[in-house]
């Protein structure tokens, strides 16, 4: 079976759906033939099951069958936007791990990183996190935020609760499976005693994610598992 | 706090210690001056707090405090051995996260895999997952065993509970504080069937990992972070 992204909303039950550019190359390396079974993703709650066809000159896909998943409890992951390498395989892990939305946080220690992540590397980013979900087979693929600084971020409304990725912190705590959830990572370096500070103030819980201190990637994966088996046990008990 | 790796073993209350040379490099890039504090990790339980000295061409630490922490309960990661850079990648990630030991698989599908992980890799994959510790601050770091195929590590005595990270498995179960546990994770591409069937025949008990299928470094990191929290409950009730 082959997995292909559509675009949100363009999935409907007996029409041609036809496939975007970068998705009918990928087709051509995959040597899929006509007829062949295909999967399409939307990332918005949309997986079509059909069939390749040829119509002219694109190819499209004949939806024989949708079915749609209600989209999951907000997981916001706030994380430091240093290196955008490294930032862009977070955003394919977060998505394979089930996170709602990606802000990346423009924060002191982070602004001096010279590889840091810009406006400009948004559309890769945002194209990296679709294409996680062909692997993972995840509805829903998260959305990415533009940077914007951390003050900005906290003036907004808060969503659901709130933890602070922090060695010092205590074990995380239960979380009801149908409860929002923010979390913060500062970017490598950490967030500054000003910038912890304000994250306090507006609520934020500082919680500990491992043994160890861990960089910031590895705190944000934490954060999305630790969120996913919270849930799993307010939902069995 | 400047943090650097002694050998297993070298560090004794009131000794000068001399360093590496590789710690001594690190040294020159942070340009430390003599007299300065150095924690040193030996990766083997033992923890020394000193100052720098110079004694004659080459730098010491003079011991001033040690701590020992006892070796924590096995946390085998068996993981197949395909991409080094990814794997290498996963070294630093689970020494972080607690590993005691990482153990490389060949396995079916990795073993076509170019750049796959071989023996010629493995000094500096120990030497990775050692490095990690001075920025987690561990005193255990995780041993890396040489690649071997998936029958014979089958065929060695099982350390503890057994887990396979599994995308269709059950949710992860508790785990009591002090118990092993050994986690096998396929390459990329998974297991075959018939490496599936030899590891369920073995005991190994697949367990789902996250919400969605996972990536095998996903994978990996997401059982490390389970155990730990399944850990953490077990010990707080």
């Amino acid at each position: 079976m082959i997995t292909l992204l559509a675009r949100p909303g363009s999935l409907v039950a007996g029409a041609a759906v036809p496939l975007e550019a970068e998705e009918e190359r990928h087709l051509a390396v995959r040597r899929a033939g006509l007829d062949s079974a295909i999967e399409l993703l939307d990332g918005a709650g949309t997986r079509a099951d059909g069939r390749l066809l040829q119509d002219g000159r694109r190819l499209t896909v004949r939806v024989e069958r949708l079915t749609t998943e209600p989209q999951p409890a907000a997981m916001v992951l706030a994380v430091g936007a240093g290196d955008r390498d490294r930032f862009g395989l977070l955003a394919e892990q977060a998505a394979q791990l089930g996170a709602t939305r990606l802000v990346p946080l423009e924060t002191d220690r982070a602004v001096s990183v010279a590889t840091r992540l810009r406006h400009a590397h948004l559309e890769r980013l945002r194209r990296r996190a679709r294409e996680a979900i062909k692997q993972s087979g995840a509805a829903w693929a998260p959305a990415v935020d533009e940077p914007l600084p951390l003050a900005e971020f906290l003036s907004r409304p808060r969503v659901g609760t709130a933890w602070l990725a922090d060695a010092e912190g205590a074990a995380p705590p239960g979380l009801p499976a149908a409860d929002p959830l923010t979390v913060a990572v500062g970017p490598e370096g950490g967030f500054t005693a000003e910038e912890r500070a304000l994250l306090l103030g507006a609520g934020f819980r500082p919680v500990r994610l491992g043994p160890h201190r861990l960089r910031f990637e590895t705190a944000a994966l934490a954060a999305l598992i630790t969120a996913w088996l919270a849930r799993q046990r307010g939902r069995h008990g």
